[in-house]
């Protein structure tokens, strides 16, 4: 049975607050077993909660801090979701921001199988809000 | 070559601005002959030009009009694209408003080859701005 609308919500929740958090076992918890990420698209894949989990403590290391920060709804269909959101890295005290799109795909239990996010390196630019 | 992301950028915008305006002729041209449509994700594909005319078609049919909006950038990302609007359909002088996020793949010379929006046909609510 596919994962409903409000357990994907809760994990897409879950995620974005986990990554703010720096809390790699949280951000971990919401992945199943064998998910991969594309982040960002285009890039090469790391596959498996280990390939995830050093993708996340590369990611933390770049930056102080990193916000996941909502920009609109999560939108939700047949068992998968696209939401909208900025990465908000603060380096030594200044703020930068990038638009990002992730798309993922759930198993049953709505634990993220796959993760690809639309953003663009190049786009990084100091925050100005 | 894969299409750059001005060309891709372009193609989006001449998307939504051939379906708001219900240009059918304009926005076929923004599809590459085979080119196919999840709209939403998880209903049937529309999958070549005859059958995506028909699903515009059909689409315009339910409305007097209907605006895509941008509600954030055009996230691109190693020749695909993703991206956030809504969709507000007029009927009879009441204007409705559900969100979207669709996301899409790319020939070289930057027609599209594929869609998938990103919706539920549940959350349609009428507009308050």
């Amino acid at each position: 049975m596919t994962a409903d609308a409000a357990t994907i919500r809760s994990t897409v929740e879950a995620y974005c607050a986990a990554f703010t958090a720096g809390d790699q076992q949280a951000y971990l918890d919401c992945f199943a077993d064998g998910a991969w990420i594309d982040d960002p698209v285009g890039a090469p894949r790391h596959e498996g909660k280990e390939a995830i989990a050093a993708f996340f403590s590369t990611s933390q290391s770049m930056a102080d801090s990193i916000e996941l920060r909502s920009t609109g709804p999560v939108r939700v269909a047949a068992g998968e979701a696209a939401f909208p959101m900025q990465a908000r890295p603060s380096i030594g005290g200044a703020t930068y921001v990038v638009d990002i799109i992730d798309v993922m795909t759930f198993d049953d239990a709505g634990k993220i199988t796959s993760m690809r996010a639309f953003w663009d390196p190049s786009e990084m630019r100091p925050a100005d809000d």
